[in-house]
């Protein structure tokens, strides 16, 4: 067998209990894994002046994929995103964020009975970085192409061909002309892979999703989008500690929780750490480990049947806790 | 007392159904209002190749304001949006959408204990029609002015005077640095204006609003988030059919529903009236007829005891048996 070397970035906040907790869970199942810990983010901007450097850049190149906790982004200017430098640079274009609640556990609309996934393109629309700041105006430039419409779009289909075999094309064409090169492209693919698709606004699917979440199976949408839908859609499997995601490139793939690092309530032990531990799980999905990918969603699931949760699911249970029961469990 | 005119748009689709409800129910008031009726839109495209000409701008600017119904965009890349058209050419920079539960329906949370508004900035943004459209990649520009900001900004801080004295500023500036300059220039006007302010991330705000709209009361944001939200709001309150809207420049105004013209339901009767009437309602709160104002509430509080309502409410009642159910009650 081969051995993976999986870059372990906790970053800050509550990125430093939430992937231990995923760590020892990961141990727990006794794979050939290489963990290399790397230390990024604003703790490391801190002490050095710089959040992530070349030779992090590097390391992070000589693993196969990295697990990733959540970075605190200063408000200083020159600050650049850790977790977009790591996306651009490792060329992760499709960011995978399942949005499907937890047996026994509800959203704020009391709904359980959905199963969606959102593709989120993660290196251009208004992620470009390219702006232009005047003093009493600033620009940025949005950023559609053919080619990164085409690879999300197959990404995306990809996974529909698992599923219902169906993508729902999230834009808005009917204001921005970018979208309509999004829209035109994304219906190319999907016909061409005979995939079913259909399309909506974005303004109709935050409204819809909302409402109707069982309506969708695969949905496809430009970066921006992605992330002000994917955050809200946690609202309907209950907590943002809850949602993980994958963002996979050709080469690379890196594995983080949708959360942030939560400055409010880090060093307390009681952030969620099952978003940090799903992502693992689809970590292990995408080495092709699908045994092990399933016995952490059965942990994950156990925790939450007895009751040993962390206080955002009513539970009283530590960051920590959770994560040894699970791996005991295993 | 001066009489107002008031140019009465229908539009396409279900704007036809919905707009002659709420005149009926504006009529039974009785006020000095002169009516200037006018044909804009798909329809009109259709018979003229125009959606909107020279001359109806001119009506339009004829007039104090306008009540507008909705209008169906075709995918004709030569159609120019009329309502675009309209926001931009009359300046009306402040885009007002309050999100308020009406007393005996629930939104998809079941919650009923929030009222808050969407103070959405109107002429800038993504939606600024800068676009470049090459065949291999399309951009579109974002703009934010320091003006545009400290209007929007000073529309939110006089209606938060009124309200709880507070604002949340919603943006982001973690990857927009444009968005730092509408950031730095709201807070700086809350500063000078003596009101409150916090500020949320867009990605976060969506999450948080659905999960505990109760936290929030005015809201005021960029054009596309204010977009995306207001419709995800509506989630909240149950009903695309029910939010209404105004649109505030310092000379005209312009209300109308926020949801669009729905050609699949058109021609049926079903639509609800409510965003429409409560549109309208808005409109005489603007032209200073609270008392009025309040008597169209409670109309539209009366159809809803009586469950005279529409069928997405759950009631068997066409579009203008709710109207008139209203109007009569006034
Ligand atoms: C932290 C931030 C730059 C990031 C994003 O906007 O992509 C985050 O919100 C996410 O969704 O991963
Ligand atoms: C129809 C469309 C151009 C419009 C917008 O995007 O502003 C609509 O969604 C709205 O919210 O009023």
């Amino acid at each position: 067998v081969k051995i993976m070397r999986v870059a372990i970035v906790e970053g800050d906040g509550i990125g430093k209990e939430v992937i231990p907790a995923a760590v020892e869970v990961l141990d727990a199942l006794d794979l050939p894994i290489e963990k290399v810990p790397l230390e990024l983010g604003y703790g490391k901007w801190e002490k050095c002046g710089v959040a992530i450097d070349e030779k992090d850049l590097e390391i992070l190149k000589s693993c196969d994929c990295v697990l990733f906790g959540a970075i605190t982004t200063p408000t200083d200017p020159n600050y650049k995103s850790v977790l977009l430098t790591i996306r651009k640079e490792l060329d992760m274009y499709a960011n995978i964020r399942p949005i499907k609640p937890l047996p026994g556990l509800v959203g704020v609309t009391g709904k359980n009975d959905f199963d969606l996934v959102i593709v989120r393109e993660n290196t251009e629309g208004m992620y470009s970085s390219i702006e232009e700041i005047h003093d009493d105006v600033a620009y940025t430039k949005r950023v559609v192409s053919r080619k990164g419409s085409e690879r999300i779009a197959r990404s995306a289909c990809k996974l529909a061909k698992d599923r219902k075999n169906e993508i729902t094309i999230v834009h808005k064409s009917n204001v921005l002309k970018s979208d309509t090169l999004f829209l035109g492209v994304c219906r190319e693919v999907a016909a061409s892979e005979g995939v079913e698709y259909r399309d909506m606004l974005v303004d109709a699917m935050a409204y819809s999703l909302m409402s109707y979440p069982e309506r969708y199976d695969v949905v496809v949408t430009t970066n921006l989008f992605g992330d002000i839908l994917s955050d809200m859609s946690a609202a309907l499997v209950g907590s943002l500690g809850l949602v993980p995601s994958a963002n996979i490139g050709d080469k690379y793939a890196f594995f983080e929780p949708v959360h942030g690092s939560a400055p409010d309530i880090a060093g307390k032990g009681i952030a969620n750490p099952i978003a940090a531990i799903l992502s693992m799980k689809m970590m292990l999905e995408w080495m092709g480990y699908e045994r092990e990918a399933a016995l952490v969603e059965s942990a994950v699931e156990f925790s939450i049947k007895e009751n040993i949760t962390t206080p955002d699911l009513g539970g009283s249970s530590s960051t920590s806790d959770v994560g040894k029961l699970m791996a005991d469990h295993i």
